[in-house]
């Protein structure tokens, strides 16, 4: 089966891993794609992967590794067994998509912080090609591993309103430039419509993505207005704020890409409510905006 | 002289225009980039521009004209007449420079209103590409009455959070793009800091802009985190966020910059706090973080 809907654990935050396959396996769908700290609070990744399989599910992804740009050598150090533990995780949970959240700046943990005259603050790291460069570096360095463990790390690209504090990747080009040194089944992009809608080059990125095999993930949610006071949960259910869903969803058919779509919704309101409200909300939304044109672009590509 | 510093007069938006053009004169900067409304408060562009002159002052820029998405006849015919009306305003103040800020998707009026149903919001227009094809058609329309007016409309990339509801036009590339049918000394860009730091396509672009004579105007100001309840007053002082300003200025110098440098803060503290006191802070944080890298990459540069 293509196009089949999977939820992201970031879209119920409110529950334990069990919790989640549950309400998943209740509602029919087939997918889950669970955040790492769920897997720690289930017991390890072993038993979230039993958890999982108990109730005849998949993990479509596992969020997440990534933050990357640490700029002194104990923070590397500490991000690539970081990541590598991720790459075990989701080897063992059974999926191969390891969904990579590259870092911000190292000016954004000082300035969050609120501490520092401001001399400190104008001298703090602002260098994002530097931060970039540390991205490729640590993917270079990660990359043999996660091929053993044939797992793909899966890059992100951010909505730019999050590059000074967490993912100087800010479009599909950029990931597709980062990925290219790498073979696809080992570094792939994910395409999440609330990051990527407003991009100028977003239907040939995703031919682009296609046509190179990275496409690893397809993620579905609405960008809302206003921005909520916590910019993290501006996300929306489909249909309630200004994605076309429709074209972006046949280019990503049309690219190829028939795996499994996730929802992840970071919304206060969407998150403290039923998870059985949110399934059914989010699985009528997804088959009214975004699964017919998956669909008929797919039943146009010639086999 | 080169890279002299102007206050764009959204930066110190209680004062009227002679408030505004008496606190630039006295601080001893030369240039002023006013907003419209305060040359119809000063009774009208021909009285804005004597207030203007008479202080021994120039206009850099006029901001702001734009608002071409709409989609219906009446709104179309409505967007052209303003900015036809912009056009004469910027040539009585004697700025060849209007900014232009493109304006959102049709779906922005509706959603940000509130009303309707979720059926509604799901029909509304968010049709980005048609929204940026009617930018492009209401440019074509206004271009020949620009150049009769020697006026240029300096299209601004606004950061793709305000995509929705602002300007569906975000990254310079794009900018020069729509440009790229027009003389060069008719449709412009504009490099603002905040809305472009994070691109990372941004020095090739700017050296696009800047070789194919488009660089209208520069404006400075940062990128602050947490981004404020109303996202708009994001904008901060240089040198108390994220934005690398030496680096943005080197490649703005390099490629043949050398007007006005405008700064151009909304915040609200910033905003409310006395003129002179902004304009010695930004004076000061002009002259550390932007001009310094503006004058290295002119000393550098075959004459």
């Amino acid at each position: 089966m293509s196009f089949e809907l999977s939820l992201n654990t970031g879209t119920t935050p409110n529950l334990t891993l069990e919790q989640a396959v549950e309400a998943v396996a209740a509602s029919g769908l087939k997918h889950i794609g669970p955040w790492r700290h769920l897997l720690e609070q289930a017991g390890g990744a072993e038993k979230a992967s039993a958890i999982i399989a108990d109730a005849g599910l998949t993990a479509s992804t596992l969020c997440r590794g990534g933050f990357l740009t640490p700029a002194d050598a104990d923070g590397r150090r500490a991000a690539l067994e970081s990541n590598r533990a991720a790459i075990r995780e989701a080897a063992m949970i059974g999926t191969a998509e390891l969904i990579m959240v590259v870092g911000g700046l190292p000016a954004a943990a000082h300035l969050l912080a609120g501490s520092g005259d401001a001399a400190q603050k104008m001298s703090a790291d602002k260098d994002i090609l530097g931060a970039r460069g540390r991205v490729a570096e640590g993917l270079a360095e990660l990359v043999p591993y996660a091929a053993e463990h044939g797992v793909r790390l899966v890059l992100e690209p951010l909505h730019p309103m999050y590059a000074a504090d967490r993912a100087v990747l800010s479009t599909l080009g950029e990931a597709l430039d980062l990925a290219a040194p790498h073979p696809a089944e080992t570094v792939g992009v994910v395409v999440d419509t609330f990051h990527v809608w407003w991009d100028p080059q977003l239907r040939e990125m995703i031919a682009r993505a296609g046509s190179e095999q990275r496409i690893a993930s397809y993620q579905v949610c609405d960008f809302n207005l206003p921005l909520a006071a916590d910019a993290l949960k501006s996300r929306g259910m489909m249909g309630d704020g200004y994605v076309d869903f429709p074209t972006i969803s046949r280019w990503v058919a049309e690219a190829g890409y028939t795996g499994p779509v996730e929802v992840e919704i970071f919304n206060q309101a969407i998150n403290d409510q039923d998870a059985s409200t949110t399934l059914e909300t989010m699985t009528q939304r997804y088959e009214q905006l975004v699964l017919p044109s998956l669909e008929q672009a797919l039943a146009r590509t010639p086999a």
